[in-house]
């Protein structure tokens, strides 16, 4: 065989490289801060605390601060259409529980995320990490298809640096 | 100057060459269907129109299917703090109205309307075309952060094709 000296052309396109780079690209350097709510926290204040906070995902907590619960726009627009007043619902009857929510955590790859917010078709993540205590995860921080956006405008941008 | 002729090393990176490919990608390829309610329609009907299409944005039109304002996920949700029913609430109170709705064409960068995204903090964007008649726009399509996502995805994927 022909010795592998000097320079080569290796047949690798931009977006091979691409996808080198962005192999190397963690949840730590995209994430959000997380906006969490407490399980015994009505229907009503979860919607303030979304406006406040402006996003689009809540995590809920239960007095220990473990993850258990997702609340996303959707989850509170279904109690709205409701006949009950939205003060008198707590989030832990409308939530998706614990074992049912996909996480990750800081090393995890964001294009591993971004397939999972494809396939389960969901605006975003907690990241989380082991609690000291007992079973079960942390809420640590956030990361949603708006981070996935920005990943991708500052991959665009970066020729111009 | 020394002549350009033969193999270069360009001093090109695989981001380089990525922001040259994604500027080919126009809205065209990565557009999804476009969920119009009439702006006679009660907030409430906007809402169960958002979960039968499972989308977070609706565009509200005029008798002429001419576009006249978009309704959010936020938008609906703010309408539900309210204290009065949502079946008798117009859309046309809640939405935002043209001019001040950022739309898009077929013909524009997927990385363009990724930036008017992150700036303008909105999921979504219509994409239009001008009316035959008179004066405004059409809705033919839909983007959404998810279809950004879905480009990453491709994107990195792509070296395994």
């Amino acid at each position: 065989a022909r010795p592998r000296v000097g320079y080569f052309y290796t047949g690798k396109t931009g977006t091979e490289l691409l996808g080198e780079k962005v192999k190397n690209i963690t949840v730590r350097h995209y994430q959000s801060r997380p906006i969490v709510v407490q399980e015994s926290s009505s229907v009503y204040d979860a919607i303030c605390t979304m406006f406040l906070e402006d996003v689009g995902t809540l995590f809920v907590t239960d007095k220990q601060t473990t993850l258990v619960g997702v609340l996303s726009r959707k989850d509170l627009l279904r109690a709205s259409l409701g006949k009950q007043a939205l003060e008198s619902i707590p989030v832990s009857i409308i939530m998706t529980r614990m074992p049912n929510i996909t996480v990750c955590k800081e090393d995890d790859l964001i294009i591993e995320v971004a397939k999972k917010l494809i396939n389960k078709q969901i605006d975003g993540l907690p990241i989380v990490q082991d609690v000291d205590y007992g079973s079960g995860y942390e809420v640590i921080g956030r990361i949603t298809k708006t981070n996935i956006t920005s990943l991708l405008v500052d991959l665009a941008n970066e020729e111009t640096i």
